[in-house]
């Protein structure tokens, strides 16, 4: 997705109407965008109190900030996914970045604090995409780069403090094999072009890379494209995705197409837009440093942008200042807070004291700061433990036991093994104890073909998985005979 | 490509004005295609005498009939390869099929016969593409049906006599991976869909797995799709694809992007159309047993079809034919005779005999179903003989020595090897003593970003690659020292 890597910044759009695309984010007339509207325009719904109070019940945890503040504010079928949960079915969480720039700025990491929360909380697996393919398509970038930065983002990702032994992040390009591309196919021909065109804008002028790659971004939402996490059934386990709501037009896509593939329509938990350094009609760009906070900058870098650059909220004089109080509406370290600040009690203090004009501008930019500093030295120390081999633990495509992803995890994360590491899936990595597909050849229902049959399972084997299994037999046995000679040899040598 | 399934026959355009597309084949006014105004509009050569004396020289080789009687007729710097071979180059053959029928007609034969002809004769790898994902995404069919019919076809393709060590046949379903995908992504960025428009006629209504699917056919003309064949160096081998000439659009493209990606551009050696057993102008239909000999039809059924419906240019009596002869432009026996009967002078006694009026139309088609039946007896017998496990034996993705694919192969091809065969390649599988990339990051060449270094090369190594070999020799260490224990704990058992 095109701006899964570039958390779109609202600016006004010339002909006064919003845009809201994977591709464009613009806002009305005045800049801004209207959440209501957007909501109401795709269809999907408001998270409301009600379903805070469930999620906070079931999962025992106390709502994120980003929750209960409203940052993810709208929703598809996510009390679907309460209700299964408390009925204790299970799900998985699935969310991406599209890796093309080096650095990730503070909106990137919206996305990936929120998916851990949740993950914590439901105690489920996750997959994150990296669309390294997309931007190769899209950008004008070299397909190595591309790959490069797909594991450079990745250690940004794992920093946010993932756990390898639920957690799978792919990229495209390593990953793309046999259980991945049977969705793809599946979900390509459920879409015309001119169906994509709607959703996505596409022109003549688009090259057929880019018209053919929305269905990569949909198949991850269905679990056999993983079967070394989740075996081989399509209706084993419902998808929650996390993501901004810019990208919805392509999970609305997805939910289309899956009755029609067998599987379940994905839920959705769908956030605002992230406001820019400079104000939130303001662009975050990467050729502007000046324009967003970088997860690489030091304190200092962030102390001077926030009071350079942050668009304040505060009056011309002190004057004025005090007697009309700041403007909570536009004060970009006001609405920062209200992300990063974890403490309701001090973040409602500073909005009064901010609101009456008793506190500065100044003042503000000063607590954000405090916020800020900390929290982004933590990220660097904890990205400069990511090491090649960690990120390889979370790419290996070794197949998991199924149930073990799923409820408490004891003790800590293990080590990274040594040894060459896969990141390419098959219809041969298959989980231990996965869910297998419960009738096969149902109506409608392409999701049993996949061919292998899932490790463990009790259903009728196929004749090529029978023959597959007596093969490995000989196979082992023949390892075996082989051993026992180098044994025997081994022993009369030592004789 | 929709055609490679189904050779297409000539019918008449309505309009008047011939139409030749991988998916539609239409006549002029006449319901004839004019084969040298196709040759100008494509912009393709026709295949001359000099040129067929050139590569009889350099293989040493009888030309095939196909070939010295203008079946194929056409060719895309078809001069080039013999040129660079003549000097000690090497190339690989592609060619595919569509797997949309279980049983395969005369026809579909054709461009097998004559590709094995040319691997014999410049004794050079091959690789076979198996469209199962286009078949599912043009046809009403299942992915799972389409897999099996891909697995049902190699076999007709195997008992045209390929030999295992040089030839490897793949669905694309099956062998999807990264080294395939990669080549995949950079062609389909040189494409827009205004483009494939004109080329494949695509519209708005195509689906977006259709508009997608074209760099999947154009990929395997460049050899580091196959690393576990040809390694990871795209400049190190040249291409050559023998089809029909319907097919020449796809190439166009994929000729196009070639320099844009840092390939060899592929030379083609392009086929007229196959007649239909009703006549030229008339389609060879599965859905009419009587339009076509399957090479499935019992002894019987060839002498029964090619007496009943075989297009005759026979005079309506006798008498009339004996004054007349019979007329050569339009008689299927005579047309399918030049394409099966390898005997020269045999082949033209019969063409004056009927030609004279001297040979009566049955006894033409006598001399066809004489000829027809002991080959597809022949083939039959052949395709009996194709076990699972020989299919799994041409899949297999095992990685090759790359030396032992060209030139004189010594003895039987060996029997299939048991034990489980992986058909999904990747970029850790690379054939032994294949080339490696001779410049890292040349001027537009993105060839050498696949990653996987050649096993065996000279080439400084990257990073990564050091970090896996050592990580690969660690394994080998603690399998080395886990065999020793094992091998000293039965010394000690033994004693």
């Amino acid at each position: 997705m095109s701006t899964r890597d570039d958390q779109p910044s609202e600016s006004a759009n010339a002909g006064g109407e919003q845009v809201v695309t994977p591709w464009d984010v613009a806002g009305g007339a005045d800049g801004k965008i209207d959440y209501a509207k957007l909501v109401n325009e795709f269809g999907c719904s408001t998270i409301d109190d009600a379903l805070i109070a469930r999620i906070e019940k079931v999962t025992g945890c106390r709502a994120h900030p980003f929750l209960r503040r409203g940052m993810f504010f709208a929703h598809r079928e996510l009390d679907q996914i309460v209700t299964a949960y408390e009925k204790g079915e299970k799900f998985y969480l699935y969310t991406g970045r599209g890796p093309s720039s080096e650095a990730l700025h503070l909106g990137h990491l919206i996305p990936f604090h929120f998916t851990r929360w949740l993950q914590e909380a439901f105690k489920v697996p996750l997959v994150i995409q990296l669309t390294d393919d997309e931007k190769f398509l899209w950008k004008s970038l070299k397909l190595e780069d591309a790959r490069r930065l797909a594991r450079e983002n990745a250690k940004d990702i794992i920093a946010c403090g993932f756990d390898p032994r639920r957690t799978f992040i792919f990229s495209d390009v390593n990953y793309m094999c046999t259980p991945f591309y049977l969705n793809v196919l599946k979900i390509a021909k459920c879409v015309t072009f001119n169906q994509a065109r709607g959703i996505f804008g596409f022109s003549g002028e688009s090259n057929i890379g880019q018209v053919g790659f929305p269905p990569t971004q949909a198949a991850p939402a269905f679990p056999d494209c993983f079967p070394h996490l989740f075996g081989t059934d399509k209706k084993s386990l419902r998808c929650l995705i996390p993501c901004a709501i810019d990208q919805d037009p392509y999970f609305r896509m997805t939910r289309d197409a899956a009755p029609r593939i067998g599987g379940y329509k994905p839920a959705l938990i769908e956030s605002r837009f992230f406001p820019a350094l400079k104000g939130e009609s303001g662009k975050m760009s990467a050729s502007d440093p000046t324009s967003a906070i970088y997860v690489t900058d030091t304190p200092k870098q962030i102390k001077d942008k926030v009071n350079k650059y942050a668009f304040s909220g505060g009056r011309l004089t002190v004057e004025e200042h005090r007697e009309k109080g700041g403007d909570l509406e536009v004060d970009i370290s006001w609405k920062w807070l209200n992300f990063f600040m974890d403490d309701d009690d001090k973040l409602r203090t500073i909005g009064e004291a901010y609101g009456s004009g008793a506190m500065l501008s100044g003042e503000i930019k000063k607590e954000l700061v405090e916020c800020l500093t900390p929290m982004i030295v933590a990220h660097q120390e904890a990205r400069a433990k990511v090491s090649d081999a960690v990120v390889d633990q979370f790419f290996s495509t070794a197949p998991r036991d199924f149930d073990s992803m799923f409820g408490e995890l004891v003790g800590d994360a293990p080590a990274p093994s040594e040894g060459p590491v896969s990141f390419q899936g098959g219809e041969n990595l298959v989980a231990s104890n996965a869910p297998v597909p419960a009738v096969a050849g149902g109506e409608g229902n392409e999701g049993d073909d996949a061919g292998a049959a899932a490790a463990g399972g009790d259903q009728p084997l196929s004749k090529s998985e029978l023959k597959r299994i007596a093969k490995e037999k000989q196979i082992a046995e023949k390892k075996a005979a082989k051993a026992a000679e180098k044994a025997a040899k081994a022993a009369a040598a030592a004789q």
